[in-house]
């Protein structure tokens, strides 16, 4: 049902009712597309905010991509239909909306594309999606096989989605002279002081075909007529009424009429995507089909039914052309394919791992980087990303492209208010404003900034950027990046009450957890818990720059915030997540709902407020309340009504999202404390569970592809099983550069330090051995794991030599170095 | 294809496909709906703001109503499958979404029911939809007949579609103790200040059932599977699933299983709608179906197979039970029916006309004051109804209950600013806010104040509300109703320019006209005319009102005014539209785009700005450039691009809307102007247009049923004749309270003076005669108009005297009278 391809480049799906929302999804600066196994897709483009091309068939609500999205028939897609011109049998790939099931379906997600394969009535179709690197563009190449013994006679018709773009201005027309489907719009607004910013988005839809069509249809309701999608009735004519669309719903349909011989393969290329104007269009058509596309299409004719009498294998890409004029020499649309698969190929980590998990390797060498690497250059497409995920996901990027951390960082530090708390999001353009969550206020960011920067450190050991002069928020007060974030954990430690814990106001990084302290009193367990760990890690990094009377502060003051958790918050098992406006401690045993939270219970692990009585108690609640066969729940038992001195997370559906989903971010931050205390069975355990499998009852539960981790997994095990497991689909989640920390700190043990690499792998007792190649700051380690009779603790071989801390040092960039670790049975 | 029924009270289309989106329309005060002839549906509810219950397949824009909206498989709808158990053949009433067609259909859109009747494989399916008066509720009757000669096994299965009602949570569940399915949800919001108006919304969505149902399903996904909303997959098993909706998105499905006999007649009868909680749809099933409903509905089994033995009739409102208990005597469900059909007889107009255009008689007797009603007493589903709507709606109003208009324009005046301008809004509700379009500085809410007043001083001679006192906004400055209209006067005479112009800062009448004066000197046309049309109509009120030299005054200053307008606008032909900030005047023979407009025209024929030349010129233009067989276009030729010195306007789908459609609201105002200036045939050949009709090919184009008039048919006939004359299927316009003056004060010329009923009719020279019956401040008068030989002017007799001014004078509340008028040949 689902396998990986042999060169691990793609995750293949060979049904398509199995996984129905099984997907993948592609990327570039200016856009993204998320597409499922059956045709259906949502993608976005920058300009510089998130806008649509191919929009739902209502006004659709602009909102934050949003968790377990429904399909349904005219949800937007790109597919294609196909008849026999003998018999009027119609099918459509991939799947939808026709829903004929194929002999043979093939779904390949792939890292820097998606193919499908579908072989129906004789007939193969190969439908594959690239983007280019620039630009947001769809590049689509429909590759069509007689398979048969007999000459056919076919239509083709690549029917690509436009749906309602706007109720001031619809419509769609072929234009002969692009050889394209051009669909115009106004994106609706009605004040006058909106003009200038309108008038210059990309309001138009075009679909771009590099062969001229045979005929084509612009307005969805006469394609469809009373058919319906599902079998429309144009597609009975026998040929498209070449028809238009003012004030109309608009669709980019085209039709192709040929008569494949047996063997024959056909091949159609088209760009799919937004533009300004007609100009625009025009440049896109000369970049991907080259200057004469298409005048040399209409001489040659292709697909049309007088030119199909002798076999021939036609790409379409009009080679010999454009080998004669200079400038176009090379297939415009190949290049983009392949500049593209450059860019994704990019997207690198750190390690190369050879364990007796196949998944898991697949998993961690392929997609888990390629998912970081998505967060890194995206930052989610929004302008604004909120604060703790950009510098989440810039920690991720340490790993592959630590400039680009680097930057993030003095970025984030420029918002800094000179008070040194940080602002909800972090403004990306001049004139972008805080949305959605970003405008209720947050208390946790500058948690972030230690925590997130250690690991650029541990990769880099680039402590100069602790010097760089940058200035705060108003531009007026400036100051060191080591002093912006020391401030920040100042900051931290000063929004405590009392009793010494910290304020919550409307949410910590539970953005819904926001009325425990909105009226200025509630505190937050876990913040505080997280401050006395910012304590410890900004203390470490103040050691290693040489502070040493600074790091002990820190760390005196860590133990203190300690104590006062373990005063106010320790419940008996576990620790309490909070205590609410009125003086009302929750997360705890007297509660009915929400019992427990995961994050209080990992975080002490990491703060050492947890001693070994606390952590062996706290694991075994944890085990015990919020384990499932899908990974760790947030909270349990997911709240079933309002709890008002909690807030808007117990409204969500009981398992879905904050309330009690196993949320990857939390269960990973809970998998890295376990790897921190050699807790390494049950972390290894849990981390597993990340992922979809191995048994097919397991895939089929959670519904999608091992390509990405979703940011949730359906929780309330207990109390809602039916549900339990879905996947939430969403690619969007501050869990994978958490992941990825927890298989270098943790599991391969792997981790920077400032002279070198320390090698203190925490295998699960299951492996024997394994192998890893960790690239670091240029260097490459090549470490063979095996566990061997007669070993006591972990021996560490470099080049030979024990290096007796466990530290490798010396190696520099381009350098390369043979490790082995003998490992206790 | 479209008829009425014998007693004018439904209107009936016989095919499901010919008028796709023909529909009808019901509302009481907290709800409407609007259903198309083959099952969509959108309604809206008032919380206070509008929201649904029964919600498209995607989070939607929150908006005003749309134009031409289109339709799709999953569009919110209610359905019945049948399924034939023997055979396994479903089809679905009323025909979407299986789309079989049936031997025949019948839509009949009532005043306060719609009716389907479909016949299929000798089974006659008859749904039925009223309202209550009061509360959100749909009130489904759904009869199945066995019209055929053997007994049956079927299953019927409504469906109410619920859609995707919230990112945070959505469930839904058949509840046993209620014999309904309950959806829930929460209203999405992310900011703790929203909580409070939040957590009173209604956001459960229930379908309540009279008769236990055999099964259920609540997930749409569930019930879809693989056949999808065209052939349900679920319908293929003996019974459904009985399964719940868990964050999935929630469909509503019911299933009875039953065996008809020859001729045995079942009914079911489901109330669907929104609710706060639980204990509301108790109460709502106690009101409908009694206290006992549904323990009694278990101990009767009905619809199950093993009760089906013998021919029954069953009602299902179980009458014997409900008549023993005395607080439910009555069956509720049909009480509220019958009240409901009260409530919206209310909706009468003073006109009953018998003429030889029986179509119009038939739109003009129910259909009109109808539609007149429910903006009156909806306020077209707004808080914040846009100032110069509230006063045309009630301007309505003064023909069906005036004193809602007092009320209206009591509550209006105390919105007035101090310095006599009108805000955008009337703020209906304590909190409500001004949104969309009424956030965009008008400057026309004035001239609507004396130019609907007119209209209810004509009906009532009410001349004393014009003493009474009302407070300005702010509460500080007070003065009477007469003061504050002439404020509002004066504050148009000086809202002028150097040349006497009226400033239209960012629109006037014409919203999107926003960027001629946005800098703050561009004029417009309309509104100067306009202006000093208001002046007339005010120093006629002051007349009447004993402000003799007052009057004097105000006719001074429109003389003054129409002499600017003549000096700036006048074109050669016809008038300019207006002057933008730069000094560029528009809408004149020089324009390639935007020529003409229509609004100029027909107010300089009621400013008296246009003398006869003038008129003759400016009625040919607007014949040869404006006019088209679907009636005259608002403007031509509809602008094709934006310009920049006009506005937004220019960037609506040329023919859409107020960019060139048969906007039917200016093509009234046209319509009053030439019966004003005696433009008797002219103004009768355009009224006729408003009608779709009398040919079939013209019912195909408009699209829609004569029981409403749409805000716009589709102009830019000249340029894109295609589409032009399609509907617009938007029932809220400020139409219909101006055709009502057109009959009234035009062409039955049976208007009101302060002393009696001035008759002077207008009738076009193809009428030979005509009867009105004409209710007037109580008393009622029975005119019969005839063409006679001999008659050189129009006669009036009343009660056989001679009334030589042709105003019958002296009748009383309660009185008759019988009216002759004898007209020349």
């Amino acid at each position: 049902m689902i396998r990986p391809t042999e060169d691990q480049q793609y995750y293949e799906l060979t049904s398509p009712t199995a996984l129905p929302k099984a997907s993948g999804f592609l990327w570039n600066n200016q856009m993204m597309i998320h597409m499922n196994c059956r045709g259906y897709a949502v993608a976005q483009f920058m300009q510089p905010e998130p806008a649509k091309y191919s929009h739902a068939p209502n006004l659709e609500a602009k909102t934050f991509m949003q968790p377990e999205q429904p399909y349904y028939a005219h949800h937007p897609g790109r597919f294609l239909f196909i008849k026999d011109e003998e018999s009027g049998y119609i099918f459509s790939a991939p799947y939808e909306p026709t829903r004929q099931v194929p002999d043979k379906f093939v779904f390949a997600a792939g890292k820097h594309d998606m193919i499908w394969t579908v072989e129906h009535w004789n007939l193969r179709i190969q439908m594959t999606l690239t983007l280019p690197k620039e630009g947001a563009a769809e590049l689509w190449q429909i590759k069509v096989t007689n398979t048969g013994s007999r000459k056919r006679k076919i239509s083709l018709y690549p029917y690509f989605s436009v749906g309602y773009m706007s109720w001031m201005n619809q419509s769609g027309e072929y234009v002969p002279d692009l050889g394209a489907i051009v669909c115009s719009s106004i994106t609706p607004y009605q004040k006058v002081q909106d003009y200038p910013s309108i008038k210059n988005l990309k309001d138009k839809t075009y679909l771009l075909a590099e062969r001229k069509p045979d005929a084509w249809e612009v307005s969805q309701e006469a394609f469809e007529g009373e058919g319906g999608i599902m079998r429309p009735s144009a597609l009975e004519a026998g040929t498209l009424a070449c028809g238009d669309a003012r004030y109309e719903m608009p669709a980019a349909v085209m039709q192709y009429r040929t008569e494949p011989e047996p063997g024959e393969e056909l091949t159609y290329r088209f760009v799919f995507g937004p533009a300004k104007d007609e100009a625009e269009i025009r440049g896109i058509r000369e970049r991907y089909f080259g200057l004469h596309g298409e005048r040399e299409q209409e001489a040659r004719e292709p697909g049309g039914a007088e030119s199909g009498n002798e076999p021939r294998s036609s790409t379409g890409s009009n080679r010999e052309n454009e080998a004669a004029a200079a400038d176009f020499s090379e297939d415009g649309f190949e290049k983009a394919a392949r500049d593209y698969a450059a860019y994704v190929a990019e997207g690198r980590g750190v390690l190369t791992i050879d364990t007796p998990d196949k998944e898991l390797d697949n998993f961690v060498n392929h997609w888990l980087p390629r998912q970081m690497y998505y967060h890194g250059v995206t930052n989610r497409l929004s302008t604004d990303p909120q604060t703790r995920n950009y510098l989440q996901d810039h920690m991720g990027m340490s790993y592959i492209d630590p400039r680009s951390t680097r930057q993030a960082f003095l970025t984030a530090l420029s918002q800094q208010r000179p008070d040194g708390s940080m602002p909800d999001g972090i403004v990306l353009y001049e004139g972008a404003e805080l949305k959605y969550i970003n405008q209720v206020p947050h208390t946790d960011h500058c948690v972030w900034l230690p925590v997130c920067l250690v690991t650029y450190l541990d990769e880099t050991d680039d402590y100069a950027l602790l010097d760089e002069e940058v200035t705060y928020a108003g531009g007026e007060k400036s100051g060191t990046v080591f002093e912006h974030i020391d401030l920040a954990v100042k900051w931290l430690i000063g929004d405590r009450d009392d009793r010494g814990l910290n304020y919550i106001n409307q949410g910590d990084w539970c953005d819904p957890m926001n009325m425990v302290g909105y009226k200025g009193r509630g505190v937050s367990g876990w913040l505080t818990i997280a401050t006395a760990y910012s304590c410890i890690v900004w203390a470490d990094i103040c050691e290693r720059g040489g502070r040493s009377a600074e790091a002990e502060d820190y760390r005196q003051q860590a133990e203190e915030i300690n104590g006062a958790v373990n005063r106010h918050l320790w419940d008996g098992d576990w620790y309490a997540r909070g205590i609410t406006d009125d003086g009302v401690p929750f997360g705890i045993s007297a509660d009915e709902e929400g019992r427990i939270f995961i994050n209080p219970q990992g975080w002490s692990l990491l703060s050492g407020a947890a001693d070994g009585e606390k952590k062996a108690k706290l694991i075994r609640a944890v085990e015990e309340q919020l384990e499932s066969p899908y990974g760790v729940e947030k909270l349990a038992p997911s709240y079933t009504a309002m709890r008002e001195d909690v807030g808007r997370v117990t409204q969500k559906h009981p398992g879905s999202a904050e309330n009690g989903a196993v949320y990857n971010h939390a269960a990973a931050f809970y998998i890295y404390a376990l790897y921190a205390v050699g807790e390494k069975e049950n972390a290894y355990r849990l981390l597993r569970k990340m992922l979809p499998g191995t048994d097919e009852a397991d895939i089929r539960r959670r519904g999608q592809l091992p390509v990405f981790i979703p940011n949730y997994y359906r929780g309330a095990y207990r109390q809602f099983p039916r549900t339990a497991g879905r996947s939430s689909h969403l690619f969007n989640t501050g869990t994978v550069p958490w992941v990825y920390r927890c298989l270098v700190d943790g599991l391969f043990g792997v981790r920077g330090k400032p002279d070198g690499l320390r090698i203190a792998p925490q295998l699960p007792a299951e492996w024997n051995e394994a192998s890893v190649v960790r690239a670091f700051r240029g260097a490459e380690f090549r470490i063979a794991m095996k566990r061997e009779a007669g070993v006591s603790e972990a021996e560490v071989y470099a080049d030979g030599r024990l290096a007796a801390d466990g530290i490798v040092r010396g190696l520099r960039a381009g350098e390369t170095c043979e490790v082995t670790v003998k490992l206790p049975l």
